[in-house]
């Protein structure tokens, strides 16, 4: 089950698919169709999101009904669509988890930088771009514009103090997200939001993957490719703090929220970890794959 | 003039007053019985503070005709209210400038951690609370927590790329914040973002002063007082990077939108500056008082 925010003819819609994803049930269209209050929706992504497994639960009953009834014009094809971020504008900044790969903390420093805690540090809610958008160059205020493929988990439910065992529970699906930084201003200005915040830096999608579909987010390939190229290739095995003790780490005194989304942090491979150092240039395709959440493709300016 | 939100039997409102401050003219009510279509306004501050300065103008013009009326149903008493933040919600997480009064660098550091450059992180949108709200003693998670007085800017127009000269025509107004911090999760985590959003650790309030009231942002007196002792004494003079240039670095690759609020960082004299370090205790009194912005008081749970 994946779910997706798109434009049809210019107006905001959002669409499910299973993992074959050669068609896109128009969700909204499909309730109207089955007339059944019982299957009402909401008209957001993010405010189904809000309501939970009620929503998930209609959704799939929603999509089997879809199907039975063979009604083309439920369905929608890609290329009749225009992709948006499955939350376009997030209610908060995006939470971002640093340095979660020791090979990528070693690329950028030394085995001293590896975090002994979780690094946590934001993306304004302005960086989010499609899947499939051009991502600025930002030319004028840095030469040093970099790549970093990452797993971000969606929350479904609001909790604090959220434990280790049950932290999943708290999850709605996962996402793919590009955390897209300007590695001069990352370093010159110390903490990290200013490097991470230029605007269009968050390409984030295609989808939301429903958590049934991922068994184990903490075992799951990822890998981005920059014009072809292979640049980063590692497994979410190798993060340092696993998906349930970030989500535990942030909750302990923090409220999350359903609709936040946590970037998991990026494996090694990121332009600046090669000497010399393959920054991002204006053309350049980069293309991040996670098994199971699927392919997000960007090109910058 | 003044602008606040506050909730009057249970229901959210906002209201405007002058210098003076003695009664809360209820702008709604106000503008209802004005009953003239050219003052319609809309229903939150934040709404008000997109529509920018024409809410202004309707604002100044419905509170002089509701004076020359001298009609007492539109105004209530401060005992009959309950404060909200300005913005009980922002639509991004806060603006913080870090280290931006020297001597405050100094005290938790060294002058090697004056900045050349601005650092910026961020607090969570679930830290915001009211002017005499109960900010958490959050005593399972730290052992250090601090208070920090600041002048905050309330920005009032969209904008990127916004110059120095220009910076003050996107302000729409200022107002204070305690960026309360556990000391010890700042610093274990490195970035700052965990250690600045545990819930309810940015009161706000109790207005934002409409920026015709404060001539220069640079030049306001700031004190925060821990039970009557004074403990931060400066001015806004000592910002090493003064609003314009806040606003101008921010805006050179992010656009600011209305709504956005930016903490201006604090001076000396935070808990953690003093030895042995004054932290805060539960049924601590912090009382922040910025020139011409108001007095900021919460109590510790």
């Amino acid at each position: 089950m994946k779910f997706a925010t798109v434009k049809v003819n210019n107006e905001s819609k959002f669409v499910m698919t299973d993992e074959k994803g050669a068609a896109f049930l128009l969700l909204e269209e499909a309730a109207k169709k089955m007339n059944d209050s019982a299957v009402s929706i909401p008209t957001t992504l993010m405010e189904c999101i809000q309501e939970g497994e009620s929503f998930v639960e209609k959704a799939e009953k929603l999509y089997q009904w879809s199907l039975s009834i063979d009604d083309a014009s439920l369905f929608i094809a890609e290329e009749d669509l225009q992709w948006e971020a499955p939350i376009p504008r997030p209610a908060k900044n995006i939470f971002c988890v640093g340095k979660n790969y020791a090979e990528h903390a070693i690329e950028l420093g030394s085995e001293a930088d590896i975090p002994e805690n979780i690094m946590l540090f934001s993306k304004a809610p302005t960086t989010v771009i499609a899947h499939k958008s051009t991502i600025p160059n930002h030319q004028d205020v840095t030469d040093e514009l970099d790549y970093e493929g990452e797993l971000a988990v969606v929350i479904g439910k609001k909790g604090r103090v959220i434990k280790r065992e049950e932290a999943l529970d708290y999850v709605f699906g996962y996402t793919i997200i590009n955390d897209v930084t300007a590695r001069d201003l990352q370093a010159r200005h110390k903490q990290y939001l200013l490097g991470k915040s230029l605007d269009g830096t968050c390409p984030m999608g295609p989808y939301i993957v429903h958590k049934s579909v991922v068994a184990n987010p903490n075992q799951l390939q990822i890998q981005t490719k920059v014009n072809d190229e292979v640049r980063q290739k590692s497994s979410t095995e190798q993060f340092i703090f696993p998906v349930e003790e970030i989500i535990a780490v942030i909750s302990k005194g923090m409220t999350l929220e359903p609709g936040d989304i946590i970037a998991t942090g990026t494996p090694a491979g990121v332009g600046k970890g090669f000497n010399p150092p393959k920054f991002l240039h204006p053309g350049d395709t980069v293309e991040i794959t996670v098994e199971k959440v699927g392919t997000l493709v960007n090109v910058i300016e």
